[in-house]
C-alpha cells in the first residue's frame, strides 16, 4: 500500500479549497472547491462549483489554466473527483487529460453513478491521496445526508416552560424564553436551507420567518415553508418573505422528498405542536433543539402532543449532544433514531 | 463598637458545636451546640441540645462542670443563648450564674419570645460576640423558615419526560429516570423530615415512601404523609414504613401548619400530578427538584396540570438554583415565589 504523505501547501490548499466551496451555493450539488498546485506547491489556479449545470470545482480551476499549464501538477479537491458523465463530463477524465500528476481530495464521493473517480485517476497512472479530515464531511454533511436518506436533514425545534408547555391556558406565549434564545433562533434559521410551520402557526401568529440577525443585514435567508390544507391569507407576512413561499401537505415523507429533489438539504421545523409531533411521530427529527424557559405553566398548551407512544417500551429515547444556558433559559440538543 | 476579635481556639469550638448540635432531633426546637472553654482556649466541657422539654444546650454542658467550674470562662453556642422561660429557665441566666466571662454565639434567635439573650448578657457584664459564619444559619435553616413562615419548607420533586410528561399513554412510567437520578431521589428523601404523596399515587403505585441509600442501613427515615380522603388500603406497602403513617385532608395550608407544630421541619413532596400541582398553585412549592429523562413521551399524562396560569402574565417563573447531569439525566433545581 501506499503511504499517504500530504505535503503542508497541500493540507493548506485544502483549507482553502473549502473555503472556495462555500462560495457556492447548496442545492442538488454539494460545494466543492479546488485548488491546482505547481510541483513547487504554488497556487496555479483555484475553483469551485457554482450550481447544477455549470462545471464542477476542478474543471472550474483548469479553465483558469493556458493548455498544458496543468501537466505534473497536483489537483487539491474537497470531494473526490466525479466519475460520471452529468452534464458536464466526468471531472476524472478533463484531470486525466490535462496531465495532473497527483490528486489529493477530502470526502468520497457516495454517489452511485459518480463514485470511483479515484479508481479510474489511479488507472490512469495518477497518484491519489485522501486526506481524511473531519472538516471534509463536515462542509457537506447535509448533502452527505440527502445522498444516504433521499431527504433533507431535519431539525424540529420548540420552545417551552420547564414543564412541558408552549402557552398559557388562553394561548399567550410572549415571551417565554428570554432575547439570547430568540436570537439563537435566527442564527439557526440563517443556517437552514428552508423553514417550516403549519397553517395553525400562520393563522394564529402570522409569522415572518425570516433569520434577523443584528449587524447581519445579508445572512441567508431560508425558504418558508408551509404544511397543510388551509389557505394562507393573501396579507400574511409570510408573503412578503425575499424567498418564494412553498406549501406542502400532509405527506411529510413525500413532502421531503420533493423539497431534497429541489435542492433544499436541511429543513428547520418551528412548529407548532401539531407538526412537530407529526414529524417526532413519523420518525422524521433527525436533531431537536429544545429551548426550556425556566418558568412553569401548566394547563391545556403541551409543547408536543400525542406520539404514539402508547406504552413506556415504545417512548422515543433521544442522545443528548449540546446543553447550553443561554441566558436564563437552557437549549438541550438532541438526536432521536430518526429513520434514515 | 467593641471589635469582634474571635480567637482560633473559639473558631475551632464553633465548629464542634456544630457538629454536637445535629447529634441532637430535629424538630420543634433547633438542633444547637455548646462548648465551654477554659480562658486558655482548652474545652471544660460540650452539651448539645436534645429535643424538646430537655436542657439547651449551653445548660447541658454547664451541667457537666462542677460549681464554679465555669468562672470566667467562654461559652461556644451555635444559636444565640435564649431569654426566655420555657420548661427550661433562660440560658443566659444560667451562664451568668455560672459567672462566664465571654459568650461567643452564630446564629441570631430570631424568637418572638426567647430573643434578645445577648442583651440580658451585656446587662450582666458579659463580653458577647457574634461569630458570623455562613454555616451557623446553614445548620438551623429549615428550623429558621418554620419560624418565619409558620409551616414546613416545602420541596417539590418530579420525574419528567423532556417533554413534560410522567408517564406513557396507558400510565405505564418505569423506568424514565435512570439510577443515577433514582440515588439521588432516595438522598433526598433522607435529608427531608416528612416526606408526602396523594392517595392517587399510593393507589396506583404502592411506593414504600423509605429511603434507601446504598451502604448506609441506618440512613434516616422521612416520616410519610398521605394526602386525600381516599382510604389507604390495609396491605399498602406504606403501612410497613418504620415511621408512623400520617393522613392529611386538601387543605394545603392548615396541613402544613400542623406537621410544623409536630416538628417537622422539611417536607418533600414526591407527587403525583395531582398533589404536586396543587401545592405549586397554592404557592407553598418554595424549592422544585425536577428530573427531566432524554426522552419524549407525548400524549395526555403531563406531570404536572392546570397551576391557574390562565394568561403568560401569570406564569409562575422560577430561579435555577442548580443544574446537574446524573448519569443521562438531568437534575433542574429551582427556587419559586413562594408564600411564606
Ligand atoms: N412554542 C413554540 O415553539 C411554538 C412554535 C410555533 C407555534 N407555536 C404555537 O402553536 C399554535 C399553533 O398550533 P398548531 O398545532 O395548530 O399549529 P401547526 O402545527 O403550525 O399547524 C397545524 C397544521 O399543520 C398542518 N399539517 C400539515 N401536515 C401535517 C401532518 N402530517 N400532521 C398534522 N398536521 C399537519 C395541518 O394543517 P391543515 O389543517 O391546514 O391541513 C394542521 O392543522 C400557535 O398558538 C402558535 O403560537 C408555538
Ligand atoms: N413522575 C413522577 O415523578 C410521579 C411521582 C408520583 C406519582 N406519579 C404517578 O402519578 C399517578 C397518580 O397521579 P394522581 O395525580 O392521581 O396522584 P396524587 O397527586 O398522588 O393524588 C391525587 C389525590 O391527592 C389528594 N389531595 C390531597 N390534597 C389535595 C389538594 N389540595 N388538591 C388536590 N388533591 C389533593 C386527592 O385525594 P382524594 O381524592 O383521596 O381526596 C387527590 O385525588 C400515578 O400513576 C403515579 O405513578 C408520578
Amino acid at each position: 500500500m501506499q503511504m499517504a504523505v500530504i505535503s503542508a501547501a497541500e493540507r493548506s490548499a485544502m483549507a482553502r479549497a473549502r473555503e472556495l466551496a462555500l462560495e457556492g451555493p447548496r442545492g442538488i450539488n454539494p460545494q466543492v472547491g479546488a485548488v491546482i498546485l505547481a510541483p513547487d506547491g504554488s497556487t496555479l489556479a483555484e475553483g469551485h462549483h457554482r450550481g447544477a449545470g455549470t462545471p464542477h470545482a476542478e474543471v472550474d480551476a483548469l479553465s483558469r489554466l493556458a493548455p498544458g499549464a496543468a501537466a505534473g501538477a497536483t489537483a487539491v479537491v474537497t470531494l473526490e473527483p466525479c466519475n460520471h458523465t452529468g452534464r458536464t463530463g466526468p471531472c476524472a477524465v478533463a484531470l486525466i487529460e490535462a496531465g495532473v500528476a497527483r490528486v489529493v481530495y477530502g470526502s468520497a464521493d457516495p454517489g452511485e453513478a459518480s463514485r470511483n473517480g479515484s479508481g479510474r485517476l489511479r488507472a490512469a497512472g495518477i497518484d491519489v491521496t485522501r486526506l481524511d479530515e473531519p472538516e471534509a464531511d463536515a462542509l457537506i454533511a447535509d448533502w452527505l445526508f440527502v445522498q444516504r436518506a433521499g431527504r433533507p436533514f431535519v431539525t424540529v425545534k420548540w420552545a417551552q416552560s420547564l414543564d412541558g408547555r408552549a402557552a398559557a391556558a388562553d394561548g399567550t406565549s410572549r415571551w417565554i424564553t428570554g432575547p439570547e434564545a430568540r436570537a439563537h433562533v435566527h442564527g439557526e434559521r440563517s443556517a437552514h436551507d428552508a423553514i417550516a410551520v403549519g397553517t395553525g402557526t400562520v393563522l394564529a401568529d402570522d409569522p415572518q420567518l425570516t433569520a434577523r440577525i443584528e449587524g447581519r443585514a445579508d445572512a441567508p435567508q431560508p425558504i418558508p415553508v408551509v404544511f397543510g390544507d388551509r389557505a394562507i391569507p393573501e396579507t400574511a407576512a409570510l408573503r412578503r418573505h425575499p424567498r418564494p413561499l412553498r406549501t406542502a401537505g400532509h405527506e411529510l415523507d413525500r413532502e421531503l422528498r420533493a423539497l431534497a429533489a429541489d435542492g433544499i438539504q436541511s429543513l428547520y421545523v418551528e412548529g407548532g405542536p401539531t407538526l412537530a409531533s407529526a414529524f417526532i411521530r413519523a420518525g422524521l427529527a433527525d436533531r431537536l433543539t429544545v429551548y426550556l424557559a425556566p418558568t412553569l405553566l401548566g394547563g391545556p398548551r403541551t409543547a408536543l402532543d400525542a406520539l404514539g407512544v402508547e406504552t413506556i417500551d415504545e417512548q422515543r429515547r433521544l442522545t443528548v449532544t449540546r446543553l447550553e444556558q443561554l441566558g436564563s433559559d437552557l437549549l438541550v440538543e438532541a438526536t432521536t433514531e430518526s429513520e434514515q
